[in-house]
């Protein structure tokens, strides 16, 4: 146990929202009320921008209506950034955290916000300054290193599952009209969002019939294949795809194509991958393909988010301000889960040098040989991330 | 009371799906449950096509189970059907209406189910067949006239109203990144779903900053100079936009552009109404824009569904039932709201002739002088379809 360090203490969000990145931040309000060590509770408006800008919301006068609702509103309560630091910004940082006796710094953030964390961290052990820094995870990608899951992913696993389910409903009742249905999802490098929409399909009929993941390459020819054998056999197919599948080569699907890369203005051209598929899927089979893409819905959407989710984003912060407090600094917080059938997390500190510039991408045995769908071990890694009442939606008997 | 008439009873559902269109079944199995006049009930699968084909699901023979999940269950559980009725078609299905002694046909669609079921209704009475046919309406857009609103459109509405908010907060967050996002809704040629976005909008600068609706020729140098406005006053500027929109010369945006129609191969080239705005805004603003396009999750997604919505469609259900057993016929169910502060709707019998081939248009009172916004009168109208228990996200203290 390390002796007392009195300060103020800063708390920032970093990168892409999620519907639980709040409850972090409400965890981390709850973990400094009532510890007269933490002088002060800063929340830094628009990460590390607020640092640099000394802009800062009082977190200790707050209304407590509004502190309720905290965390049950989505996207970043006190402005988020996609600022990288400029070599030696960090040293600007900490000077500025100096100046008001800034001794705990608490990020909530994916990959790349742990890299400027680890910059900071390094930067006040050189100069002697005592900042204890724990980073709290966070990303709807789930492609952090060292953790089990990431908090924000089984909220948007959770939005994918189950308007799957709901879309291909409206595809299978519509097939004379519609037959093909795309649903672009997000995931940055990793198909972990695109593998969630099938975490409710219980028979081969049901919705998803395939999935496009950005970890395998995309073949135009076997996929058209597919599609087309599965509305032969089914009367309709529904396809969920990552926004950013690429083919053998690394290049995006639907992001340039060759002799359309510009109009008659000069502009450059980009359609997308799902409204790409669906005019290659309309040209081969000769039937309408139309597409979902929920956007930054599918990261926002309360009434889809998963309860397990909020919960545990909420210890996250909790737990980053607990072990500060102990002494503990430049670390994650890491979600390690129980052996044993119960789901069940436990919160363990892990090393911040082992968390930027790297991804966790799915791995080979939570997908089928053919790459097309997932396992059954993706779906019990997966589904207790949705947390409980998810809906069911049986069909009339013929 | 015209006297008792004793046959099987048909029930279909047709045209685009909604959340509750289910609802409107429910009632309909509800209002039979129990009268022996109706000797049967059954479901015609993808509607009329059901007909056509014999192609019949027994509703009374249903498990208890899938009877009570039915109406919380999204998209057509009968399947449904674009299907037009060629000239004579009315004959044809009358034919086979009356070789299984169908005695009430009960059709739950919108527009142009209006017109199958009418023709339907008149071939009969020309054969002197006693049919009862009564038509339950459902349509997302809420474009049928001669009733205050549509079932449907209470569920959509609030999936608009309440996205916006929440998707509208990501792109405040992240105003520095993506300071301008379009969301792209559904709504054929009115502009009632869009204008829904706006039912929570609180302040100026709350979301959506500016709508785009199919009854309003789109004018690109007016919509970039506002949304130039808007960012330039709060940083961040969300537009809502219909799919369908035009310009004064009744051009589709983003459909087809001159010099650009086709790719090399001859393929017609499509960009859609929100991806052509983005770039847009792009090439004059110099920022990232990006776009929502839920698709068909706005109209299949039970989470956001209106509980209002749900039970006025079930009672659309109920009521077509009694009506029918009392000898009414070829009328739709209307929806009419009882004068007064409080939120009341009455069902009344509308002639079917009243339906077909119209459209109704928002209003000019429900749109701002410079037709971008909504009106408070549309509020009034609009708000109470909502159902209970809506969101608020209130924001940190500076």
């Amino acid at each position: 146990m390390k002796p007392i360090l009195k300060g103020r203490a800063v708390v920032g969000q970093s990168g892409g929202c999620t519907a639980v990145i709040n409850q972090s931040l409400a965890g981390v309000i709850e973990g400094v009320r009532g510890r007269r060590e933490i002088t002060a509770l800063w929340g830094a408006a628009y990460g590390v921008n607020g640092i640099l800008g000394d802009d800062y919301i009082n977190l200790k006068s707050q209304s407590a209506s509004v502190l309720k609702a905290l965390g049950h509103t989505p996207s970043s309560a006190l402005g988020s950034s996609r600022h990288k630091l400029p070599a030696g910004g960090e040293e600007e940082v900490l000077a500025r955290l100096r100046r008001h006796d800034v001794r705990y710094l608490f990020m909530i953030g994916g990959n790349d916000t742990a890299d400027t964390v680890l910059r900071i961290a390094r930067a006040a052990e050189k100069e002697n300054y005592e900042l204890r820094v724990v980073h709290i995870p966070k990303t709807i990608d789930n492609d952090l290193k060292e953790t089990d899951h990431t908090p924000g992913y089984g909220s948007v696993a959770r939005f994918a599952a189950v308007t799957t389910q709901e879309a291909g409903l409206d595809t299978r009742a519509m097939k004379d009209v519609d037959p093909v249905k795309m649903i672009e999802l997000m995931g940055r490098n990793s198909g972990w969002i695109v593998a969630a929409s099938a975490l409710l399909k219980k028979t081969q009929e049901d919705p998803p019939h395939l999935l496009l993941l950005p970890e395998i390459p995309f073949e135009e020819g076997r996929f058209l294949d597919r599609v087309e054998a599965v509305v032969r056999k089914t009367g309709h197919c529904v396809v969920v795809l990552s926004e950013t599948i690429r083919d053998a080569q690394g290049n995006r699907i639907g992001a340039l194509r060759e002799g359309i890369t510009q109009d008659p203005f000069g502009h450059v051209y980009v359609e997308g991958a799902a409204r790409y598929l669906c005019r290659r899927v309309e040209e081969r089979l000769k039937v309408r393909a139309r597409f979902d893409k929920p956007g930054t819905i599918q990261r926002m959407s309360m009434p889809y988010v998963s309860t397990v989710d909020q919960r545990e984003a909420f210890l996250a912060g909790v737990h980053a301000v607990r072990w500060a407090l102990k002494g503990v600094t430049r670390v994650m917080v890491g979600f390690r889960r129980a052996p044993g059938k119960l789901y069940r997390i436990d919160y363990v500190p892990v090393p911040l040098e082992k968390i930027p510039n790297r991804e966790r991408y799915l791995p080979e045995n939570f997908l089928t040989s053919d790459s097309l769908m997932t396992t059954e071990a993706f779906k019990r890694y997966a589904l207790p991330l949705l947390g409980p009442n998810l809906p069911s939606f049986p069909s009339l008997k013929r």
